[in-house]
Parts: C-alpha cells; structure tokens; sequence
C-alpha cells in the first residue's frame, strides 16, 4: 500500500518550491524596501492564546495539539465517560497551531512591547493550519505574507500599502488585478443613514448583487430584509455607482451628508485615492468598492481587497484594514494598526494559469558530468569544485556506467531532469561539453568551459 | 498577565530573523551548487507514518494532533474508563508533526517514485517538533537542513558531503570546524575482533573516553563491560589513535586484517580520505575517528559529525550517514541512501559566540524620512516612490509632529533602529539628508539623493 498524506495538506516537487520561492521573495523584497522588518512565531501557541479569538466557527478549525505524556491521568472521569469531546479539550490540550498571523502578531507586540520602536513595521510570511473543508485554493496547511504597522494612525499608510500591493504584483508580472478599498466609517454612516447598524451585512449583500440581479432586484431583496423603502431612497446613488473613484467619492459626499462619520470615511479614502493618483500605479488598479464589508467586526478604518485581473477564476488574492485596537485581548490598550496579507497559494495558482513562471530559475543544475571512466573520477571532482567556485550548479552522475545500457541511463536522466550542458568526455584535461538543446559539442579546458557555462 | 509562549519555542525577532535567514540561504545555495533540489512536505503526517519508526523513546516524543470535531464518538469506552492514555492516543488523533525530515522524505519517495530521476539529490529545509526537554542548544521547534542522494551507491557522494560541508562553513566564515568520519563496517570489523557485535556500543563509549580517564582506565572499563582481555589486546592500537589519517588507516588496515567487512570499511574511508587529499579543504579539517557510533542502529557505511572550532562548547553541529534501506518501511526496497544534516539552530549559537554575524545586512531601512510638515506628504511619497525603484530600503514616520516632543520622538525612533540616513527637511524639492553616525548633512536633489545612498 502506497503511503499517503493528509486531507488538504501538499508535497512540493522541486520546480513547485522554486516557485514559490519566487513568490516569497519578491514579496519579501518589496517588504523591506517599504521598511518592514520579519519577525517569526512558534507554529504552536498555547491555546489561551488562540481560542475565543476567531468565533465559534474559528475554534472549531484550530488544530489542538495533544498533551504529551498520561495526558488522561487529571481529566475529569465524567466528561471521560459522557464523552463530552468539547468540554475534555482544554483538559488534554494546551496547545494549538497558529490559525492566522495577526493573533500571534498581538501576542508578540504585548509580551515584547519593551523591546520594540514603535510604531512598529514587521512583515511575517509562516504557514498557518485550519481544519477547513479543503477545495480549490483553500488548504489545511497555507502561507500567510502579512505586512502591518502597529502604533499610528496615519493615512500615509494606508497610500503605502495601496503602492505596496502595486509594487509586489507588478514585480509577478501580474497586470490588471483590482485593489478595491473601502472604509468601515463610511459603512457605518450608511448604517446610520438607513437606520439600523445590523442591517449593514443585508444591505452590502443586496446591493452586491446589483450586476446579477438589477436594481429592482436589489430593491425587492432589500425590502425583504426590513430596510424601508425611504432609506432605500436615501442611497439609491449606490445602485450607479458607476463612475471615476473620484465620481463616487462625491457622490458619497452628497449621501452621507447627515453623517459625521460617513463624511470622515469619505474624507479619508479622498486622501489616499487623491494621493495614488498624484503618485500612479504601475499595474493594479484602485477602486472604491463600496460594498466590500470583509472583516466588518474587525475593521474600524480603511478595508482592503484584492482581486485577480479579470477573466482569472480565484477568490480574494490579498486583504487586510485597519483595526483600532488590535493588542487589547492580551492587555495593551489603544495600540492602532493597519495591515495587508498576501494569499501565496492562490497567487501561485493565479500565476500558474497565466504562465507567468517562465523566467523563474528552476532548481536544475546548468551541467552534468556523465560519468563513463573510473580514472577520470579526480579530474572531474576537480572540474566540479572549480565550477562551483564560480557559482555554476553541477553534479556528476555519481555511479560508472559498465554497459551501454547504463550511459543511456545516465543520458536519459540528463534529458528528464532538464539539464542544460553535458560533459560527455574527458581527455588529456581537455573536457568535451555538450549542448542538450542545440547538441552541439566544443572541446574546451576548464577556464574555458567556465567562460561558456558562467 | 503578558501572554507567554509554550517552553522550548522562540518568538525570533528581526535580526534574529535576518541572521538565520543568511546561514539558510548560504546553506541553500551550496546545496545547489552541489546539484541538490529542494522539496518540501507537510508540517504533520498520517501517525502510521511517523510511529514505530524512532523507537519507543521517538512515539513518545512525537506531536500528536486530537482528531476535529467529536473526537471522542468512537473511542473505546473501557479504555476512557481506565485512563489508558497511551493506548487511547490512536482512536483520538490521527496526524501528528514531523519528528525529522529523514522519514517525511522517505515517505515522499516512495509515494513519488513515478515522477523521481533516480539518483535523486534532493534538500530540504524545515522546522521539525520534539516534545524534548529543553535546554541550551536544544528546542521543541527547530529546523533541520537536510541533503540527501537517493538511488545509488557511489562513494564519490561521501567525498562531496565533506566538501559541502567544508563550502557552507566556509562560506560562513566559521573556519575550524572538524568533520569527523567513521565507517559502519570498521565498527562490525571491531566488533567481529571483539567476539561480540552487543559489546560493541561499550567498547566506543569507553574508548572515547581515552582522553580523559587515560588508557588505564579505558581497559578498566572494557574489563568490566566483560570484553575480555585477548580482545583488548587485538584492538589496542586504537588506544593510540593519534597519528594523521593516513597512518589510522594503515592501523585499522592491520587490525581489521581477519575481517573483511572491516578492511571493506577501511577502503571506503581511505577513498575519501585521498580524495579529499587531492582536493583540498578551504576551512575544515577531515578527521578519521573509530568512536563514532552515531545512529548505529541505521547507518550502513559512512557516518559523519560534525563538531564546531575547538573552544566553542557546543553538540554537533551536523551529521549524517550511508543507509542501505531507507525506503524499506514504506514498501519500496534496495534503496540506497546517503544524507548529512546541519544544525541551524546551533550553528547560530556558534556564530553567535564567535561573532561571526558582523557582515550580515540586518533588515532595517537605509533611510528614515523624518515627519515634520504636512505640506510636503506627496513630495515625500514621490521621493520614497523613486528610492525604492533603486531598491533603496526606506521609509517615512508616519505621523507628522505637531510639538517639540514628538519631533525628538521621531529622532530616538531613527537612532534606536540604527537608521544610517534620515532627511530632515525639504525645501524646494532639495532634501537635507543627515548621516546618523557622523552627522554630516548635506543639501541634495532626488537623483544625488539616490546616488548617495545606493
């Protein structure tokens, strides 16, 4: 019986960890150039740490790690025998794996508070674990690339982040993805405008569907809900919202007239919409999205969401906001920040359907050393430590071929693994070098085989 | 009450990151350099997988993840009832985390073998949990660094394991490291000369403590460990073990003389050792040494540790070994194997100590444009815009000072951080940029600005 892996959980070939290396970096890279600094969490947390943080639902898909040792011995006998499994977790676990970076990333502020300058700029790009339902682009073991700064409550922020998202994809070669924002205070001033804060949630779904079912679908699906039909008339702008961000902007102007801060929300995404396009973008776009209400309860300022250029099938690539009072759970009160995630597995999927991996460096090395003659096994290990000192990835096949039938081996495994450039033979340290791809062969010595593989 | 984290994890803070992230990548890009490709595999597997395969000490050290949702539904009644811990851990949890990277990849090989070139040279470098007790140089989550060929039986790969070795430490300055090797086969060689291969384990442990309690002591040892007298006498010229490895070799050759698998042991190191000869180290040294018995159980020929320079007190740093079956317990046979490891976590101790990190760029931006008007946020964001088009790692505190106070907050900001550069004021699209150490300011425009600094 072949063995096997768990649910929603991956190996990664060779040529799939180069690539997602590249993504890595490239992110990496654009994150330390806008000034964040990395920091690393332990994969598991002590579960005080990480329950109650995410919900019901969020519990419930953290994976608990078992105490080690009798790990029976002080569970109590009657939730053993009515095997109550919810009550006995926190009995014989006490430890959990990470389910998102931003928990953690609080933790860490608070218990390092003393240690850091704020405000404080770190990015943290670790794999993450939730007992979801696997389906496409969703997994039970994902890299999260987080980037946020914690301690004030600057726009400028949020500007950086909107060139941050643009800087990273176009560095992918990744045109046309959309970076939509919205603001949390202008959700509320809409609230406050069709008279009832819990029917925000209704009211953004209704309205984004606006595409699929028309405006008198809208209309109809918000009457249902309860929204009145004089509240629906107050933002009926919403249903043409159509125009320039800057178009909506005053649009949004004139609706939220009545609410102070509505007009706050507006004027906030003014700065950065006025800002990007003083500065310009380089391959996304920035659109005001007003039904974009991702993290409602979580967000008090800007909303952020990024989608895949059209025509690409795939959920959010990337989100993030601005939350007033991120490290209150663990004690630090009045601690803001605003932050932004990359989601690496599904641009990695979306870089995959659009062939956008062609200039990454797979792993192989630029030559091989076929290996046909015990006695030249000094002169190549010789070759191969001058080629590495030059940077030049090289291997020799590590076994003497006695029959023909094992130098078509060795042949066979060049040409599978994709490698470049063969030495085929040796003589008189004059070394014959092959070309896989045109099959050309030249006779060179060794500074001039370096010269050509360099 | 600050939050904590579980015993024998670390939170790592920047340049903590920064640092490990250099002898990651200086390791990553000898493995290939070496022509070794990288894989990676999930961070838990299915328990059968990793259980029964470290011994009864290694299942219980193993992670163990409690099973989703109503975990207890079918657990044995009598079981929960008597609080049989050990023998409830199956019915309530089936992953658990990687132990090492040595079975995952096996497990890899086998479930992958269709897709695999044979030899397969492959590296891989994650983090690894161990429900240990923790203590200097030893954690409950640290990262393995593993390079492996698969698939053949050559010689030439221990050869350019002690080379690799010699490249990364090398390349990270640590000079002085000593690679020790020994040879399974010289062990069952001794072993057979000895009479009894179960006494073999005594006889290296006393042996190693030559040193230290004098030969005298040694021979007390081996007496009391009912090796007898005759015996000692055919092995005693390991008792002065001193000489070059060439001269160790000419001994064992001589004492193994009855043995074949012993003398078939010694050919295999005298390869290397000539090759190495003929090679050259750049920074380590090759050292025989008889009283290597590193994972007995397991290794087949060659077995390698490596220690740090001689006054650092620290465990190995790497090790590894020739295994002739590691895809065995997975189903597929006569897989011969060869692997090192290197030890991140200690490695960085080592550095550390000897203060070999100095070179190493930490992640903090090169320049900090200070916040003191608002009139200038865009030409400060066009100017960050540009920096980092150069790849100039920079940024601007985000919120403006509006006292005295908050000007000089801005200021111990820069110093704490050890920014090099700030701009202090703007004027005309001219930038005041002030080097930090020397306090030198000078007047520029945007492009001298970027040619300062890059």
């Amino acid at each position: 019986m072949k063995p096997s892996i768990p649910k929603g959980t991956r190996d990664f070939s060779p040529n799939e960890v180069a690539k997602r290396k590249y993504i890595f970096s490239t992110i990496q890279k654009v994150f330390e150039n806008f000034g964040f600094q990395p920091i690393e969490t332990p994969s598991f947390e002590n579960s005080s740490t990480l329950m109650g943080k995410y919900g019901e639902e969020g519990d419930r898909l953290i994976f608990k790690i078992l105490n080690s040792g009798d790990y029976l011995r002080k569970a109590d006998a009657n939730l053993l025998g009515n095997k109550e499994s919810q009550k006995l977790t926190s009995q014989i676990s006490e430890k959990a794996l990470r389910y998102d970076l931003t928990v953690p990333f609080a933790r860490y502020v608070v218990q390092h508070q003393n240690e850091i300058s704020f405000p404080f700029k770190r990015y943290q790009m670790q794999p993450v674990w939730r007992a979801d339902r696997p389906q496409k682009g969703r997994f039970r073991e994902f890299y999260q690339c987080d980037a946020d700064v914690v301690g004030s409550k600057s726009l400028l922020q949020e500007v950086e982040f909107v060139q941050l998202y643009d800087a990273v994809f176009s560095k992918l070669k990744l045109t046309g993805t959309m970076i939509k924002m919205n603001n949390r205070k202008i959700l509320s001033g809409i609230a406050e405008i069709i008279g009832a804060s819990d029917k925000l949630i209704n009211f953004t779904v209704a309205l984004d569907k606006l595409d699929k079912i028309g405006e008198e679908g809208v209309v109809k699906e918000m009457l249902e809900k309860g929204i009145t039909e004089k509240a629906i008339e107050k933002v009926k702008p919403l249903f043409s919202f159509n125009g320039s961000n800057k178009e909506k902007l005053a649009e949004l102007k004139g609706m939220l007239a009545a609410s102070d801060e509505g007009l706050n929300g507006v004027s906030d995404l003014e700065f950065v919409v006025d800002s990007i396009e003083e500065l310009g973008l380089e391959s996304a776009e920035l659109e005001i999205d007003v039904t974009l209400a991702r993290g409602l309860n979580y967000y008090t300022g800007a909303i952020f969401e990024v989608s895949a250029p059209k025509g690409v099938k795939m959920g959010s690539i990337g989100g993030g906001g601005r939350y007033d009072d991120l490290t209150g759970i663990f004690g630090l009160k009045d601690v803001s920040g605003v932050g932004i995630s990359f989601g690496l597995d599904r641009i990695y999927l979306v870089l995959e359907e659009l062939n956008l991996f062609e200039t990454v460096d797979l792993p192989q090395p630029k030559v091989l050393f076929l290996n046909y003659n015990n006695e030249q096994q000094i002169t190549v290990l010789k070759a191969l430590k001058a080629l590495r000192s030059s940077n030049i990835k090289c291997e020799v096949y590590p076994d003497v071929a006695s029959s023909n039938k094992q130098q078509k081996k060795q042949w066979k495994y060049a040409t599978t693994r994709g490698i470049e450039f063969t030495v085929t033979d040796i003589e008189n340290e004059l070394f014959t070098l092959k070309n896989m791809n045109t099959g050309d062969q030249v006779s060179c010595n060794l500074s001039e085989m370096i010269e050509t593989l360099k």
